[in-house]
């Protein structure tokens, strides 16, 4: 009971301090917090509250009861595998986010709250994980855009090391969907924790990674977007046809070229997305045949009989991967296995993954954590 | 009506799609809203909130109530004057982050929101808005200290242009408060913004802005730590005393001098840094005299009489700005002013700056706006 009195001087406090903009002591309350076997005990301190749900991506539920005990709710999952898993609170009907927990992603225009956790060697949160390997670079870099007449933001990613050498390295452009921007591979995506785990454990070459922002009439994130107060939305962060990104494309690789130390050339340039990305890298490797060696459509692809011509000049030139990935419950999944067929029927060297559930960051992290492992081999 | 109904469709909305880590199509709700006069309205959707009130550092009061009508809660401010501004809903007595506004920063292990504006050129907020300038690159990249038997993390501001030229450039080290990290001033401290209108206004000169992580037993901030879902508080993001510091700093110049192209020697390198981070930049500067030609201490000193010889050997190397910046409200001032004295006494160069108010980033802001037009001239 000390601890939760405690813990409520300290909320109590936090409203004070917050409105002189100073510290920021959190809750007192460890919320989540992993056990021993995996499960996740959640925690959130509100005596006034009726009802406190909880929901999260690792419920089979659509949401849960936490119980209340001296004004604390509280909830334990059953054992959990190893995964990143995104949650949040339902109090009285009004969702918030977790006040104890400072680990949160933005998706689009809403703030979520996450926890990670590997229950084995190799699972998937193993490599979403911030382990004890070698840590790139991340680097939010601005290029001049002829078409957007603006300074645009990228993310980079650079393999550990390269600072100190002299060595050249292979690109893998990687572009977000709908409604994202050039942070969603690298905070949602996991990008840098799954490129350093990969890595150091000799699964991936080491490859330059550059995450451009995929809406060209936008410069960059909310954060540093001109637009003072700029709130993204799936329509002002989504260009409706892939045109625009296709043209921006060589002024990309060109500063990207240019500014960096790469290895040029089709075999060590590879092009992937999710969604509106995946047909970006659908519509960019048919643009540009011969310039891209792996190409990888993640729950996004574009119709063959409507691109016949480019399809055709794009396999003559060789590419060495072309990677079609989808979930079962994915509303693309449609298109995505018709361009597979397509394929097949023209006899063009595709692979075609399909993975359990939809349209969700948990598959586009495990397509990129395959999909790094093939290219540039 | 219609839409409010809309915009408590989309919460439910978000609801769903949370379960399933999906898509965050936020509120549909404008809030704050940024009006001509430079009044600010805020809006909150909750029909079955009893009271909703606002706290925020732009108030004079505690904090005030919002109305409702059809659900939702609305509150218009009287015109600001610019600056970045913080703010917290508190529902029912509980505090609650407005979930229309993606705009957040973390303070320790506290998420709050905010919101920029600027009335006139040159008043504060337009130093931290994102102005139509060159834009300076961001880097957060890993370094290996002997003393920490670990790789750690710095973030660092490289001036417009640097990828694409040969030259050289000077070096600030700006030093966080406890309870922060390599993050707190990029984010809460606005160093790209500020760093990239002063340069496009020819107001300092282009540098490097080196932050590191102060705390040497901590590898980095939460987002990338190896202590899976590390939790900040004061007391684990905070050293005692300034030894771990001093001891770390020259790891840390000596590799920022051999992965960037930077301009070494005495007058090419700056320390400064806020609360703790003043009196590292204090420990550090008399620890290495004639190493450091600019000193900014920032609501954070040291003792004159008990550093008497180094600070008579610190002086002795001419150093150029030995600066002092505090808050008449501040818990410190009195060290501050102290130090002052001592310098006065004893015929040291020193300049003393006295902002109102106290110990919070509104000041330091400031004082990194002030004293970067102060260096490497």
């Amino acid at each position: 009971m000390k601890k939760i009195l405690a813990s409520i001087a300290f909320l109590a406090c936090t409203l004070t301090v917050s409105a002189q903009q100073a510290l920021g002591p959190g809750t007192g309350i460890k919320s989540p917090e992993i056990n021993a076997d995996n499960s996740v005990t959640f925690r959130y301190v509100n005596p006034k509250a009726v009802t406190v749900k909880l929901v999260g991506d690792f419920l089979t539920e659509r949401s849960v009861d936490l119980q209340e005990k001296d004004g604390v709710w509280t909830y334990t999952s059953k054992p959990l595998v190893g995964e990143l898993y995104s949650y949040s609170f339902i109090v009285d009907g009004k969702r918030e986010l977790d006040p104890s927990n400072v680990y949160m992603n933005r998706d689009i225009a809403t703030w979520t709250n996450i926890f990670t956790l590997s229950t084995k060697e190799g699972d998937a949160g193993h490599y979403y994980m911030n382990n004890n390997v070698p840590h790139g670079t991340i680097t939010k870099i601005w290029y001049d855009s002829e078409q957007a007449k603006m300074d645009r933001r990228l993310t980079v990613y650079l393999p550990h090391g390269y600072e100190k050498s002299k060595a050249k390295y292979p690109v893998l452009y990687l572009l977000h969907g709908s409604g994202g921007d050039e942070n969603a591979w690298s905070e949602l995506g996991r990008t840098a924790q799954i490129m350093d785990n990969l890595i150091a454990e000799g699964k991936a070459v080491p490859m330059i990674v550059v995450m451009p922002n995929g809406v060209v009439r936008n410069p960059s994130a909310p954060e540093t977007n001109e637009t003072n107060m700029f709130q993204p939305t799936m329509m002002n962060s989504r260009d409706q046809d892939t045109k625009p990104m296709e043209d921006e494309f060589p002024t990309i690789k060109k500063f990207v070229e240019s500014t960096f130390r790469v290895k040029t050339g089709q075999y060590n340039t590879a092009i992937a997305g999710l969604s509106m990305g995946g047909r970006h890298s659908f519509a960019i490797s048919r643009r540009y045949p011969g310039t891209i060696g792996y190409v990888g459509m993640f729950s996004g692809a574009g119709s063959g009989p409507d691109n016949a011509k480019e399809l055709k000049a794009l396999f003559a030139a060789k590419p060495k991967l072309y990677w079609i990935a989808v979930g079962s419950a994915d509303g693309v999944k449609q298109s995505a296995s018709a361009l597979r067929d397509y394929c097949n029927q023209n006899n063009y060297p595709c692979e075609y993954y399909e993975s359990d559930g939809g349209h969700i960051w948990k598959n586009w992290r495990v397509y990129l954590t395959l999909f790094a492992q093939k290219i540039f081999k």
